[in-house]
């Protein structure tokens, strides 16, 4: 990338770096449906036709800034699947919470999805969003496939196992909680999910 | 109920039957966007004063209607857990895949969730039908996890296996799948869930 202006980043990673971390502010600041682009150009000091021209749609920009954010979480390989699991789990639910709540003060007993779900509209209402949505998903959860696949090949896990569903079951439990029975999300779930499923149901 | 009028249901029960039976129908026929209230009062026969006073938004009565059809989804013990949870879960499957088509015709490659992901937007969005929502798949996985705990006790399952843990592992990954990453939903892949679930990954 540097040979493209000599030295740094290409201005237009530049700029898009820019964009996203005023996105992001003004995400988690007002919510879903007061974020508002035309602020995003203002506040990261863009003309709004870059900002148009890279993503067409509040939906398309605010997907890109939860990519950004889901690739910010880390995937650590120690040797001990149930505790590399058990931590990566909980950045998911660290993120999940952090997101649901965008725009609106912590209170008790709220469990509303908020963002979550209005992401997950999104991706249902425009094919182009759902695209890039389920690419996320996919270059995201690669990471974590390895780590389970390294696991299975060390012997730590059932040489018979399956990563994808394995992973299904673990993060699909976070997101139904969150987005179908609106169950809480904490760090005691996370470590009787975890046994629950490395240890198995049948008797 | 019979002694309210006499005979029959009472004229509410009556009218709220016909009300959602009108509402499911044109939901399937035309999905989310395009479902409307005054619609489903003409075609039932009810003042729209009446349909407005029991669901007071399109989000309400939709919410209505998707109860119904989770309600009239069958579970069956038969003493063979994986085969019951195998047939539960590919009637969810079943269910699931007729709600996010509603409204389009079936194509390949289309894995949009649909009116799946709507329902739980406007869970997310209004206090009120997120915990009619989460009311809903509360009695209905009520169902589900006492057919688990019956099979925990006639020694199926693992004494210590806890039942809503593992509800979510099942049903939560049919849901990721749908709303997240946009994988496909069909009775192979549930095999594969119901045998992960069953027989847990860890060597």
């Amino acid at each position: 990338m540097a040979a493209e202006r000599g030295r740094g980043r290409p201005r237009s990673e530049e700029a898009d770096g820019r964009i996203l971390e005023a996105a992001l502010a003004l995400l988690l600041e007002r919510g879903y449906d007061r974020f508002s682009v035309d602020e995003v150009a203002a506040s990261a000091g863009v003309a709004k036709t870059t900002l148009y021209r890279r993503w067409p749609t509040k939906d398309h920009l605010i997907v890109a800034v939860v990519a950004q954010l889901q690739d910010a979480v880390p995937v650590h390989y120690t040797g001990d699947v149930r505790a590399d699991l058990t931590r990566y789990l909980n950045e998911i639910v660290s993120g999940l919470n952090r997101m649901r709540l965008a725009g609106r003060p912590a209170t008790s007993g709220d469990t509303s999805a908020g963002l979550v779900a209005e992401v997950a509209a999104a991706a249902a209402r425009h094919a182009d969003v759902g695209a890039a949505v389920h690419a996320m998903f996919h270059r995201r959860n690669a990471v974590a496939l390895a780590l389970l696949e390294r696991a299975r090949d060390e012997g730590e896990l059932r040489p018979d196992v399956e990563p994808e569903v394995l992973f299904d079951q673990l993060a699909g439990a976070l997101y139904y909680r969150l987005l179908v029975t609106g169950r809480p999300l904490d760090a005691a779930y996370v470590g009787r999910l975890v046994t629950g499923a490395l240890r198995g149901a049948s008797a």
